[in-house]
């Protein structure tokens, strides 16, 4: 049994939510595979194995913090969100400082034990739980907000803050989170930057290297890597920071951040829009970066693929009728009157010149919220057909949509119930998804490697913004050089070279 | 000689304004002091001593574009703009290609030739020169832009590209780069990005680290480390990219990089204002960024020792009377009478609340151009006065001004002729600089490391935006942590195990 009393509020409320969509789902009744049964050539790495002695330190270190599989149930620590991989822990740490954690990893270097950092494991590439027996460390009870500063717009907190806490807090002082994504009631900050997550807004504000101003990391030895600067400049040395960020907790663990955060805007207005074909999708993107300019926030796209799922899987009724693709624009501003002024005259044009078929306009914050509800369980409705291959790809605009035509009837007829594309339109990153009732080798074979090969020859990016985890790590070369990921290599010996910290990620194995 | 035809035209505009300066300056008859005479503590490390067939490797490699002391006149391409420090090296390379950056890397390693990469040699830290007598590695031959993408606003360019060239030729596709610079006219992009340059628009658009989308560098070793990512969202491993930004050549060098630019604005205006006082100058920055929100693009301040000196050295009148601060205000819009409605709502405020005195607000581009001038000019003014102690801080915005009052009456009892700050008020980041006839230890004495360890104790940086160099390379451990400056010296010993790039720069000296 899970210890619930021992969890804090916010992780009772994940582990709910996760609760409902393993009872939902419709393959669910059995544990997920393990990861070692379903990747047979993933090898156990020759670390130490979890005795006695070590759980004696680990309780030393944290009193009644150490969860066994003894006298817990480990599982939702050892397995996805998606549910496609799931590892065989015992152990699960839950330190509530940076010395904590520095003292960990500093007995588990030293033991020559393997450790996976754990945030709200949220992720969708395998990286955020074990492979093998790791050890989990996971960052929830860091949840320490230290300081908003509201003179200067930025936050320093602790890495377990849950996002979408964060960015409540922040609207009490006029200040916003730069970043917005589906998990944010899960996903820890932690674990956004240690993944680069990218999410709705990016377009506007940029991504977690153009609003992280520092942190705090905790190297494979326990030692504390403090670059915790809260300053919008400062060219002192090597950007520390930016290594740690998306390095997914391969590199060390980090354990404190600080984030420069925008004004929340006194205008938000959402579109959703209905468009007849991909061209006119294309024509509506371009008019609109032109005619919002800088109060453009956010340009998504769903496909009538998507929509369905939502609909069917998840009983919301979509504000229009069926239509091949919706739009979602926001806009977000300082004058209410110049902004609404703005999205007249774009309305007008999409309208006007037949690009957009119908559409609503929404201002009422509440309902705001519900249509970004639509947009942002998308990934759930998916999940819930039973199995989901995910891709998540960046392409040139023009090749945005290209990947569902071409793959459709393939895996239609190998037995796929979906396949769909949506995703941050307006920074060319499509999430494309082929959904199944269970998993199946067949279907898999008929993507994989076929869609990375046709990404590396269209230039985009075989990972837009979910990372490489454990899931692409065989994939990396189709999108980084062979010298880069021999710098890479370089790097992670420097500052983990006993490979303890989340192995089997990231790096791709090294040909026998 | 230097051989003048040998050089491309836009190098040559650089050298005569070069000259210029040289010419005006006060105490510029002879040439600066050697730095290895200045900085005596400096010992040369134990790297190989050019010979002859070394160069006749280099001329093998570079047929016709290898400079050397012999037959021309190096001074330019061994003394820093700032005329502060002065290497002693024997021979320039300048090489077209990536491929020819690899060769000659490759050999300089085999060899232990120390190298100096050079862009437009604008640096202001002396990390642009050699210390001793380093290789000079000059990348002004390369000038290609490869791409420029209007679909995506994607610039794809070599590395000795001169950002105003940049701006232009993005100008005529209705596009922008997103940082400028007083020294736009001679600045290299390469230089740009290996030191994180900030400038007068990161306010808006954020700085290196947030749009530069990939890049080419060439590790000491010769191996090109192809991270060319041209998209906006790239999960694929680590950061690669951001490490070499800021790193100031020490770790690789960048031959070729991809830029996110933002759409050049439809409507622009200025506004030069007077203010009595820096509270006032405070407040207006807060009304700034509160009414004209998304629009606001730059927020810049210089004092009154500051204008005297552009009107006392540049002959330069500026377009308001005599006032202790002026702010000069930015803004960049998609819509002109929203814009200007903004505007006129900001300046209502500002002169009722009496908190500017006077000001003019400037629509007309030529006007933009010149009272932008007045600002880009300040260190060429206080250059003029002789030798400028130069410091580059960032503190909280209410510490913003403190050092001058501070340092003021101290320097100016030594002998100072001007103590003034300028910069970038609207990111926290002040230019502190002291002015003298001549170079006085005493006078450096008095300002390091007291301004170091001040800005330690207000928790800012000791350099915001010119990097550490050479000059700075001993007080990094004011912003940065022992671990942090051990991490750096790891990840160096990784791209250049020999130290053969740009020795004696960024990393602190071991203690012997």
């Amino acid at each position: 049994m899970l210890r619930i009393s021992s969890l804090s509020a916010s992780r009772l409320h994940d582990l709910r939510k996760f609760s409902n969509v393993i009872r939902r789902g419709k393959s669910t009744s059995n544990k997920v595979e393990l990861t070692q049964v379903r990747y047979p050539k993933l090898k156990r790495g020759g670390f130490a194995t979890l005795n006695d002695r070590h759980l004696t330190t680990f309780k030393n270190i944290l009193p009644g913090r150490v969860l066994t599989s003894e006298t817990d149930d480990l599982e939702l620590f050892n397995t996805d969100w998606l549910r496609t991989v799931r590892g065989n822990s015992s152990v699960v740490l839950r330190p509530k400082t940076t010395e904590e954690i520095s003292e960990i990893l500093k007995f588990c270097n030293q033991e020559k034990l393997a450790v996976c950092p754990q945030g709200g494991n949220t992720g969708l590439v395998g990286g955020s739980v074990p492979v093998f027996d790791e050890v989990i460390l996971s960052t929830s009870l860091m949840k320490k907000i230290d300081l908003i500063d509201t003179d200067s717009g930025v936050v320093v907190c602790e890495a377990g803050c849950i996002l979408e806490d964060l960015d409540n807090a922040l609207k009490d002082k006029g200040l916003m989170m730069p970043l917005d994504l589906g998990a944010k009631g899960s996903c820890q900050i932690g674990g956004n930057i240690s993944t680069n997550a990218g999410g709705l807004r990016l377009l506007r504000y940029g991504s977690m290297h153009a609003n992280t101003l520092g942190l705090i990391a905790v190297k494979a030895d326990g030692t504390i890597v403090d670059s915790l600067s809260c300053l919008k400049k400062d060219n002192t040395g090597y950007a520390l920071h930016h290594l740690f960020i998306g390095s997914e907790g391969t590199l060390g663990v980090v354990t404190k951040v600080a984030i420069q955060c925008p004004p929340a805007p006194k205008a938000v207005s959402l579109m959703f829009l209905g468009l007849k074909d991909f061209e006119s999708v294309l024509k509506t993107t371009q008019k609109a970066k032109h005619l919002l300019g800088e109060i453009l926030s956010s340009c998504e796209l769903m496909d009538l693929e998507c929509a369905d799922a939502v609909e069917e899987n998840m009983k919301i009724k979509l504000p229009l009728e069926k239509m091949p693709f919706y739009v979602i624009l926001e806009s977000s501003g300082s004058n209410s009157a110049h902004d609404e002024e703005k999205l007249n005259t774009f309305l007008e044009v999409v309208m006007g010149e037949g690009l957009v078929i119908d559409g609503t306009v929404i201002t009422e914050p509440s309902r705001i919220k519900s249509v970004w509800h639509i947009r942002e369980c998308i990934a759930e409705a998916l999940l819930r057909d039973g199995y989901v291959y995910k891709y998540d790809i960046t392409l040139p605009a023009r090749n945005f949509y290209d990947l569902v035509p071409f793959f459709n009837d393939k895996v239609k007829e190998a037995g796929a119930i979906r396949c769909c594309g949506f995703g941050h339109l307006g920074d060319g990153n499509v999430h494309f998804n082929v959904t199944s009732s269970e998993f199946s080798y067949n279907l898999l074979g008929l993507i994989e490697p076929l869609i990375y090969e046709w990404t590396s020859k269209h230039r985009g990016s075989v990972s837009a913004e979910h990372g490489i985890g454990l899931k692409k790590k065989e994939f990396l070369k189709y999108s980084k050089s062979e010298a880069a990921i021999e710098v890479m290599r370089g790097i992670k010996s420097v500052l983990d070279p006993n490979g303890i910290l989340n192995p089997y990620k990231v790096l791709p194995s090294i040909a026998e």
